[in-house]
């Protein structure tokens, strides 16, 4: 802490205009979504270029004052969130789309640009950037790379990782590295974008980001399927696969979620009565092309075709998939302080390891709600606190988390499919990963950062 | 040289019948496909479990002896052979596919299989390994990890990096770690399988490796569309992804390409009059969907459609990719020694890069070939020695490789887009890497082999 104070008024004479100090304004900065923790920095720099991070990572390495890198701060797991003290280094100034290169297939960016805001950027060359993580309008994309962030089409697209063909960054002595560019095959050297991807800003910070883009599939319609229970809904997911067909996304929902996220916004659902539900989004040259897909959807799923909800307007779309990207929100308002995982299982034994964990949650008398990716056995457990007193519930959640991620593993999995480690896993790590392994993970942070200033209590 | 000794003395302790020392065996391991590179291993172990390979490494990490990883030897950049001496360490006999689980779309293998056996396998079960390097038939899949293979349905599904979700692998002290497994989707920890997948056989020896298959596609098209010129050819990929449509290769090869191909297998090829051509493979859920796409894209690159060639049988489908995956052994008929280089450029600039090169390498008085990946920008340029005298080759192949890349990175591209560094292309590391990203190699490369007994003189 004794650091603090000379770092601090270095970066003021070197960075002007940049600090934040204040009080009321830090307190904006103490918290990401995680539920329930906070941790106020002493001081907020925000960059405005690679230039402005590399100068706050070098005095910073000098003193050995810790610095956390932050995007929008919307991750889940305390990436965002400064729990060693010392400096957050925000990112959110540096937020241009710098280039949609129609050209070539690329766009580039700065780490504080809004995903959808890309998104869109490339949608009016009628290019695609799939990754879509359910705070696509809020999160950055930085962010997204420090999580290598998934979202309902990685099913067919994959996750940001598979996107990235560049990276510009600033290790902790300063120096500023840009591995990778506008092409999309790259044997040259190591992969330091496919280490630093999901490295949760603990090895580098990102400063710029070369990103591939698909050509935008011409059509595509929603659809709702409704299933007795989860067990019908994931049998019909495997079908559906081993038929050949892969949709853009194939969400699920138990009921519970729908009829939340329904009170949460004051509008019906389709198909509000069904035990759980598959979102579908399935894409095709055309609309009637969308539509034979459809139906070969059905007949592999052995479902009926008129109980499935198509959304036919845009209006009608867009109510399907805010409603799926509210659920947080929702569940938030149901109870605000609730468990929220996202273990991943092989795809097949998605249905397994949540009735087994349904079982066991309700032995504990814990409401809970289950959505997620069934289409990659990326799944979103949700344990209600409720009403249950707070010490009581802190008591027990340790076990209660160990639990999840003891069942996950046994399943095949691990404990988390994109959301990270953050700070809130990080005491479990060693459930999912060899000694070994966190041995090798501690060599490789020293290869990047030797001084451990970079986000320090996070991943290990 | 001297630690050799005791090294091979305690091996044929610890493995009796896996050591080869017979000098003729030897050169049988002496080369891969690299022209004109050969050295003789002292000693070769053939490896038959993960613990077979870590006492290997434990041996040789206490004696610092340096430990060559040899798959099936097809690699291009020398990466199998052992060029700073002491033993190769063959996993050959790591042979087997041990689990196609169809239930999680997920193959399990020893890194020995060879590729096209486990894409075999897995069509069985109606799934679908996509990367398809051209040696498919005998490379085998841990050369693919190790060297992050492409091949031509890379522009669908990408490369080989994108399909391991897990890894075990032998650091360089014997230690044996599983990184991921069979779920696709993970943020548990650093990306350990990213960073090995084209690491060239430098970090670690991987022994057991998990991939993500796909739904078969249940039909496809091969066809062979005939341009004037290169430049034609790579107009009609720029429209052809603008239109929304993306096949699984796109390929192009010069008339020179098919010319050679066709003299080498004493067969017509289709087409053969044409300036350029692609080799579009079209994939639908029927025939008739795939029929529609080829109208789809006939009209979106402007082609009259009778003038496609589509191979109607299978033997057409055959004979087609047969050609193109012949291409390098029809140019070695050609002139032994020639010159192969696979610079990836953004994808829009594969016609001026060639088209400058060509008229360079005219100037010079060097007949060329260039064929590849027209998808993706990464381009496979050769260089004909033809009959000039091998000093005068030999003079002036540093300098023309050096234009080569120095003209790939001015298009914004690099030296390499999927065969690797390995100990070919090292020295001209540095025209495409800072300073900066080599230091960050070596520090990686310390992490995992501190003692560099792994693959030394490859890449840096």
């Amino acid at each position: 802490m004794s650091q603090l104070v000379p770092v601090i008024e270095k970066l003021q004479q070197i960075l002007p205009g940049r600090l934040v100090l204040d009080p009321e304004v830090l307190e904006t900065y103490a918290r990401d979504e995680t539920i329930d923790l906070c941790a106020l920095p002493a001081c907020v720099v925000r960059a405005r270029s690679a230039q402005d991070v590399a100068a706050v990572l070098k005095i910073c390495n000098e003193y050995g004052v810790a610095v956390t890198p932050r995007g929008a701060g919307t991750g889940v797991t305390g990436g965002a969130v400064a729990v060693a003290g010392g400096i957050v280094l925000s990112m959110e100034q540096m937020n241009r789309i710098l280039e949609i290169d129609e050209h070539n297939l690329i766009a580039v960016v700065e780490p504080g640009a809004i995903t959808a805001d890309i998104q869109k950027a490339a949608l009016r060359h009628r290019l695609l950037y799939p990754p879509d993580p359910a705070s696509l309008d809020t999160c950055s994309i930085g962010g997204n790379v420090a999580e290598n962030a998934g979202g309902p089409r990685a099913v067919k697209y994959g996750i940001t990782g598979h996107y990235v063909t560049g990276l510009e960054f600033a290790l902790a002595d300063g120096s500023i590295i840009t591995s990778g560019g506008k092409y999309v095959k790259n044997a040259t050297g190591y992969n330091i974008c496919g280490i630093l991807t999901g490295s949760e800003g603990t090895l580098a910070v990102v400063t710029k980001i070369y990103l591939r883009l698909v050509p935008a599939p011409p059509n595509s319609i929603d659809v709702l399927m409704p299933f007795v229970d989860l067990g019908a809904a994931v049998a019909a997911v495997s079908a559906l696969l081993h038929s050949g067909i892969v949709p853009a996304t194939i969400e699920f929902m138990e009921q519970d979620a729908i009829t939340f996220v329904a009170a949460h916004l004051g509008q019906d659902m389709p198909c509000a009565d069904a035990g759980a539900h598959l979102l579908l989004q399935v894409e095709g040259a055309s609309q009637q092309a969308c539509h034979e897909t459809l139906e070969a959807i059905a007949a592999a799923c052995a479902i009926e075709e008129d109980s499935i909800f198509v959304a036919q307007t845009a209006a009608q779309q867009e109510r399907l998939w805010k409603g799926r990207r509210s659920i947080r929100e929702a569940l938030r308002a149901e109870s605000p302080i609730f468990l929220a995982e996202d273990c991943v299982v092989p795809r097949g034994e998605i249905a397994a390891f949540l009735a087994g964990l349904k079982e066991y949650l309700q032995t504990l008398a814990l409401r809970s709600v289950m959505f997620g990716h069934a289409g990659d056995g990326n799944v979103h457990i949700n344990v209600f606190k409720d009403s249950l007193p707070a010490e009581q519930w802190q008591a027990m959640l340790s076990d209660l988390k160990r639990e999840i991620y003891r069942r996950a593993i046994e399943h095949g999995g691990t404990i988390t499919g994109e959301h990270g480690i953050g700070c809130i896993r990080r005491d479990y790590l060693a459930m999912a990963k060899s000694p070994e392994e966190i041995a090798l993970y501690r060599r490789i942070k020293q290869a990047f950062d030797p001084r451990g200033i970079l986000n320090p209590g996070k991943i290990f």
